[in-house]
C-alpha cells in the first residue's frame, strides 16, 4: 500500500473565506483525530481555497459514514465540497491503451507491487495486441475495435466497462484514438491523459518529430486530465529528459518513454494520495 | 521582496499532542487572520510537531505584540514555540568568506535585486580579497586575519561583530577556516555552511578531489547548520551535478561553483522564509 | 581560463564524404600534434559532418598561418570549412541589456573569475540604469536609448561599436528591445539570445504570463542564434525549473532567473569552447 | 534494437601516444567505412587513451574476421586492444536477483521491447520467488538457495551457467548475497551491480537507513563494475532523487525504486552500446 494511504485523508475545496482552515481543523479535533500531515494552499488569483489533511483517530473506530454526515454540516457553510478516503482505499481504475506498451507496463509492475493505490479493474484496448501481459496479471482485457463507422458504439462499450467496474479514473496510458465530444465530456475531470511533448508545446501528431525539426535541446512529456478540449486539459505532471543533435526522431520517441511512464505514474499517484484538486482550468498539486 | 514574505508568518514546534494543528488555526481565526497557505508535518519517529502558516489580518491592523503575548498563553498547553515573522522582515545577516568569491557574489547579487529577504549587516574575512566587491555593494567588510596564535582573538572579533549587528544568522560562503569547539557552539543552530560534497560523503578537506579519485557520475554540494561536530550538522539543502571522465579534479572544483552557490541560496532562501525547522540532528523543511 | 581552451582546438563541417576524418587526423599527426579529445557527428538527415578536435602540438611551437594555409589544401577537396583556435583565445564578445540584469551580472561574474573564455569589450544599453555595476568591472557602456522614430539611428550606433570592437559574438543578456529585420540579418548566427521559454512554446511577450495561464508545472529558458525570424534561431541550450500551483506570475518570473542565467552561461561557454557548430536551422553542440 | 548498435562499432584502449587517432581511422577510410560518430579521450593523469567509432562500409560487405586480422597489425604497435561489434549484435547477459523485482522487470521488460542490446540467457535467483515472471517472458529461471555451507557450490553453479550461456556480461540487478573474494575475481570487470546509495557514500547494508538517519535531502544509486573489493568497483552511473523529512527510512526505499533500475539500465545500455571503458579502478563512459 503507499504510504500515504495509510492514514485517513480528508480533501475540501471551497471559495476563499476567514475560517476555511478552521472549519477542518477544529471538526477533526472534536473527533478526536490526530492530524499527521496538513497542507493548504488559498488561490488569491481564483479566490479559491484548498486542503488535504492526513490524520489517524486516537480512538479505535472512526464511523465515515458519521464522519461525512456531521462534517457536511459544517462544510455547507463555507460551500465546501470534501472528500473523506479511508485507510488502505484504492481507486478503482480503467486503462486505457493502443499497441505502445511501456506506460501499461510500468502502471502493472507499480500495481503488482502494492506501490500505486489503484486497483485495475480492467484495461481496455482498441487492439489485441496487449492482452497476454494483461493476462498474465490476472486482469481483464477488453478489445474493442474502432473504426470511422463504429466509433459511437465503441464509446458505448468503453462507457458500460467504466460504469460496471464502478470506476473513478480512466487511465489513457498512450490510448491514440480521437474520442468524441460527447465521450470526452463523459471523462471530464475522472480521466488521465499521457502527452508526449510539454504541453502546450507540440500538440497534435508525432510530436517527437515536430520537435526533432525545431531542434530542441529536452523533450518531455504531460500528463493532463482529459476535458472538452483535446490536449488542452488541465495539467498534473510534466517532466523532461535532456536530448542532442544526435538524437534523431525516432531516438527522441525512445528517450521519451521513460518520461513519459514517470509522468504518468508520478499523476496517478498523486491522484491516488488525493494531492490533486481541479478547478477551472487548472490543478492544485500537494507534492509529498 | 520575497514572494512569502509579503504576508505575516507563525511558525511552531511542539511535542506531538491532539490539537497542536487547532490550537493555532483555531487562533487565528479568532484574530481575524485569513490563512494563505499552511504546511504542518508530524515526525512520527521523533513525536513532535512543526507548523508553518502564511497569513493575512482581515482587519487592516495586527498588533505583533498582543499577538505574542495572547498566543502564548495558548501556546504553553503544547509547550510549543513559536515565532512570528511581520510582512517585509528581512533576517539580518552576517556573512563569512575566505578568498573564494562565487557564493559572495551570489548572496550580494540576489540581496541586490531584493530577492532575497536578507539584510546583510555585514562581511567578515580572514583575508582582505574580497573587500572591493563588498564595498562596492556598501557593506561593511571586517578583516580578521587568522593565524594559529590568535584563533581565539579573531573569535572573539567575530562574534562582536555577530552581537553588534544583531545577526539572526551567519552564513558560512566558503569561510575555509576551522573553527574552535566554543565558536561552533555559539553558532549552533544559527549559522549555515556550505559544504562542497554530498555530505556525509567527502567530508573535511579537498573533496573535489576525493570525487575525482573515486570515480563518481556526479558531484555535490551541501548547506547545513553549523554545530559542534564539523561537517555533521543538520542538513538543510542538497544538490548534484553530473560530471565525466573528462572533468579532472580541477574541474570538478569548477563544476561546483554553480551548484555550491544554488544551495547555498537556496538554504538561506528557505531559512528567511521561514521554511526551515531544527530539532535533534535533523531538519524539516516546507518547500515552496 | 576556461579548461578547453587551455590546448588548441580545431573545428571543421562539411558535407559528408568518406575521409572527413582521415583528413583531420592525418594532418595533425604529421603535424606531430597530439590528439586530446576528438568528437565527430555525421548529419544523416542533413548529410553533413562535423568534428571538433583538441590538440597540443608534441614540438614546441605551432605556427597557426602556416597550419592554416597547408591545412587549406586539404580540406579543399572536402568543400570543408574549418577554424583553429589557439590556446588561450577569448572570444571578443559584446553584451547587450535593457534593465534586467541577472544575466548581465552572471556574466560579469564568470569573465571576472576567469571561468568563461571570452572577452567582455563592450556592453550596450537602451537605459543608462546598468551602468554602475559595469564601470565597477572596468567595461565601457554604450547607452543608446532607442525610440520608434531614431531605431535606425540606434542599431547603427550598435553595429558600429560591434565593428570596431572586432566582437565576434553578441549576447542578448535579456535585451529588450525588437531589432529590425536587417539588424537580425547582421547579427545572424554570431548573436546569442536567451529567451524566457522554452521555444518553441510560449514565443513572444510574457511567456512566464502565458505559462501561468497554462497552469504549467515546469518553466525553461533558450539560448538560441539569432535569425532573421524572431525566437525561431537555431537552439544551443534549454534548461527547466519545476514550478507548482503556488507559484503566481510574478513567482514564475523570479524563479525564471536563475534557469536563464545558467542557460545563457551554458550556450556562450559552449561557444567559446567551440562545441558549437550552425547549419541549416539546427546546431551541434558536442558537450564536454 | 538498440539505436546505436545498427552500425558496426570500433572501440580501442592503448597508453598515450602520437597517432593514436591516426591509426583508427586511417584504416577505416583504407577500409572504405564511413564514420557515423566518433569519440576519443586521453586521460592525461593515467597517460592513457581510448576511442569508439561507429562506422559504416561504403562496401555492402565487411569481412569481420579479416578486419580483426588486418587492423590487429596496426593496433599492436600501439600495444592497443580493440573491440569490433558487428551490426545488431546483442550482449549475452545472465541476470541475478534476489526476491526484489524491480530492477529485473525494468531489464525484462527493455529487452522484451527491443531498447536493449542485450539477449538475456538467464537469471540466476537465491530465491524462487521471481520465476513466474521470467518464465513468462520465455526465460531460463535457475533456482541456485546459498547457505553458509553450500556457497562454494552455488557459486560453482552459477559460474557453470555463465560459461555453458556464453554470457560476456552478468548484472547483478539486486542480488544480495555477499560473494566470495574468488567469484568476485572471475567476475571482475565483467559484472555489473546497483547499489542504493551514491557510493561511496553508504556503503553496506541498509543504506536509505543510514541516510535516513543522516536526513540527507537526496537519495541515489550506482551501478559499478564488480571487483575484488565490494562495493568498491569502479564506477558506470549515478543518479539521485530528492526527497525530504517526510520521507521515512521505508519511504526512501520506496522512491529509491525508480532511480536504481533506470541507473541500472542506464549502466547495461552503455555497456550495450561499448560506451563503457574499463581501467585501473576508473570507467570512461561517452554519454550518447
Amino acid at each position: 500500500m503507499s504510504r500515504n494511504n495509510a492514514n485517513w485523508i480528508l480533501t475540501a475545496q471551497c471559495p476563499s473565506k476567514l475560517g476555511s482552515v478552521d472549519v477542518v481543523t477544529r471538526f477533526l479535533k472534536e473527533q478526536r483525530c490526530y492530524i499527521n500531515e496538513q497542507h493548504s494552499f488559498d488561490d488569491k488569483c481564483a479566490q479559491r481555497f484548498f486542503i488535504r489533511t492526513v490524520f489517524e483517530p486516537q480512538n479505535e473506530t472512526l464511523d465515515p459514514v458519521a464522519f461525512r454526515d456531521e462534517f457536511s454540516l459544517r462544510a455547507a457553510d463555507f460551500a465546501m465540497s470534501f472528500e473523506l478516503t479511508e485507510p488502505g482505499y484504492k481507486v478503482p481504475v480503467v486503462i486505457m491503451v493502443s499497441k505502445t506498451d511501456h506506460c501499461l507496463n510500468d502502471l502493472l509492475y507499480r500495481h503488482r507491487a502494492g506501490k500505486l493505490a489503484i486497483d485495475i479493474k480492467a484495461v481496455i484496448s482498441n487492439h489485441p495486441l496487449l492482452e497476454p501481459i494483461v493476462a498474465w496479471h490476472g486482469l481483464p482485457y477488453h478489445y474493442f475495435p474502432v473504426s470511422a463507422e463504429n466509433r459511437t458504439e465503441q464509446e458505448q462499450q468503453i462507457w458500460q466497462v467504466v460504469q460496471e467496474t464502478g470506476a473513478e479514473l480512466v487511465v489513457l496510458a498512450r490510448y491514440m484514438q480521437v474520442m468524441s465530444a460527447d465521450m470526452c465530456k463523459k471523462l471530464s475531470g475522472r480521466a488521465i491523459n499521457i502527452h508526449h511533448s510539454l504541453l502546450p508545446g507540440f500538440k497534435g501528431a508525432k510530436p517527437y518529430h515536430q520537435a526533432y525539426d525545431k531542434g530542441v535541446k529536452l523533450v518531455g512529456a504531460t500528463a493532463h486530465f482529459i476535458n472538452e478540449d483535446l490536449d488542452e486539459g488541465p495539467i498534473i505532471s510534466q517532466k523532461v529528459e535532456v536530448v542532442s543533435h544526435a538524437d534523431y526522431a525516432d531516438d527522441l520517441v525512445d528517450k521519451g518513454r521513460d518520461i513519459e511512464r514517470l509522468t504518468l505514474a508520478h499523476a496517478v499517484s498523486c491522484y491516488a494520495e488525493r494531492r490533486v484538486f481541479l478547478y477551472e482550468n487548472r490543478t492544485v498539486v500537494f507534492s509529498r
